[in-house]
């Protein structure tokens, strides 16, 4: 049973959602459709790549995924398709499959071609959905479409490291529904650059010493429970997906506020570590 | 595999839609449950028909749709089913249906009769997934019905056309994720009254002579970028639904704003159509 | 085909929840997976059982639910799982399992072992998803677990019945869709403890004397409409999960209002029930 995700900026009330599965549907009768996010900012290239970049690993080999956001087609905006990790993503050249490549090369990159569609106000359902449908009944990628090599570069904010390498500079990327706010460094470029040095990162006023691998590890569960860090703390973790993330530990942006709120951290705002 | 969709007023966070769907697991295991939206507002019966009249035809034929919207059972409002065009409807006689059927000829109208189930507040749940059930593992509609003739009709905001044909006056009927707002001036009346004559649309204080087939059609992709229309321009398009729609090109309610709030357009308000 | 349904605070747009459904995916192909919520407010132990508590109930015996809320592992939140009623529930020993369990015997309740998983920041992901995979796989609890008995008890708020039986005292404990609020009244207490008596219900300035079994038996169908009760009327109910439920027919947040916002009851207000 071939698996179909979709992630769009549709939302959840329109018709719009439902009338590309019922597409699917009559294409595809045992597809397995899977929503990854439809409240995807509207137009919003770098969240809708952050959130199925760190979406579709989990997902198997062969999960085709359709982006269903800014797809009407136009000489700067051509239906494409690519296949990258053993995973097909169809959708509109605006950025977001170039942003999901970012680190890997796509296998396989191509400009949908199907004769005899109607250009009309949603190609996503349309177009895509007859993309996905081949795909899902075992078709081969190049009988609906054409060679492409124009894949539009989207510069994703790098963190940069200054300073003869004793600081990185790097960004929210990311408010999750906790308010966490996840930056744009890495591990990985963190550990790169750290050298065992001790370090601060500085968010706005807010002085952070150690990261951590789990939110509770904050808490030392040996002390009695009004002697110890908890709800409302802040602190600096390695996230699931690989990021530095700035949190309040149990936080609920409807009571005691999360890292964005309470630390007033907006998207692109600058989170800066110095190694000490 | 059986198709069975949802549509209601029930929203996302309470327990009601997932009770729908375990009970229709429990009678139909292997039933494919789709929701269509469970964002219409309370008990707005024009737009639980606008979602699922745009919804539903994606389907295929024999997909069962419930309508989960002001169905307590009472002398006025009595629990109905219906077959139209290929689809099977399931819900209360509150005037979805009816606005549903407008343009169509129902094939079958009957009241939803089931010995001993019990009247409780959630007949969603009780009733309709009974016969959703009964109709998915191939059931005939007459087996859980009696004949019924009382389609309880509702007066949909027809546009009008005045001023011996040179003007049509419609209204906004859905506003849309994006503040996108659709009227009810289909492309069908425009076309049959515009006599290949120039117009003139006028929502509030804006005038608008042209109507575009795709929302990027604005754009003169020759023009060097800053000399373009784009992101917060006007536009009319007919959209894909076939209803004349206001829409600002890249809107985003959270940012730009949408066609909604820039021209200040709400539920009901007037659009007027003048050819020249 | 097994159904494994998910009771999440991770929300709508985050890649949380898309995650599991991968990972159950990977393990188990044909796995049916129903969202019961995704709105719990985050942390929220009592919201997320009492949404649970009355979903789970309409799926079919063996269905396997997964609560990621508050999972992270601590010598104090152990990962657990339990069999209760034909159902199987996993999640972390932070009381919603408990508070499910309230009036019903666990079958079994075990800590999950699984050797050789990694301490992460998201373990509803790394360690739930296995469990429910060995169990919809056909694969018995106590493979991957140890007996475990320290069940965290959580004091759900009980009604209480004072004055000689002549008074209850109960509260609000969940706000729907629709604002209607519900309390923690049962409709097995209010009745075990009337005898037949006259009653009034005071919530905040309001005072209520009779109770319905569904919305609109506060209608008197035989009256002409404008004669009735109607929209913006306030009733008491017992509600499809056996609450006394305070609601106001037709009610709509975003217009009319519900119960919630024009009687100004909030979360744990007290509702008080006097019999006469």
């Amino acid at each position: 049973m071939a698996i179909i995700t979709l992630t769009t900026d549709f939302g959840y009330k329109d018709h719009f959602v439902a009338g590309i599965k019922g597409t699917i549907l009559n294409e595809v009768p045992n597809a397995n459709i899977v929503d990854i996010s439809h409240a995807v900012s509207p137009l919003d290239v770098q969240e809708c790549a952050y959130i199925l970049k760190n979406a579709y690993p989990y997902f198997p080999n062969g999960t085709i995924h359709i982006i269903g956001m800014d797809s009407e087609v136009s000489p700067e905006n051509q239906h494409i398709a690519a296949e990258l990790n053993g995973h097909y993503f169809i959708g509109a050249n605006n950025g977001v499959i170039s942003l999901i490549a970012k680190e890997l090369n796509l296998d396989q990159l191509v400009e949908i071609n199907i004769p005899n569609t109607s250009i009309n106000s949603f190609p996503s359902m349309e177009i895509f959905t007859k993309v996905a449908s081949h795909l899902a009944r075992g078709g081969k990628l190049g009988v609906v479409s054409k060679p492409f090599k124009n894949l539009k570069e989207i510069r994703e904010l790098e963190p940069r490291v200054t300073n003869d390498g004793r600081t990185i500079i790097g960004n929210v990327i990311y408010t999750d529904n906790y308010g966490n706010v996840v930056t744009n460094i890495t591990k990985a470029i963190f550990e790169a650059y750290r050298n065992g040095r001790a370090f601060e990162i500085i968010a706005r006023r807010q002085k952070i010493t150690s990261i951590h691998n789990s939110y509770n590890s904050i808490i030392n569960f040996e002390l009695p429970e009004n002697k110890r860090l908890g709800p409302s703390d802040l602190l600096a973790l390695f996230n699931s997906s690989g990021y530095i993330e700035l949190a309040i530990y149990k936080s609920d942006l409807k009571s005691v506020g999360g890292a964005s709120t309470l630390l007033g951290l907006k998207h692109l705002d600058m989170i800066t570590i110095n190694f000490l």
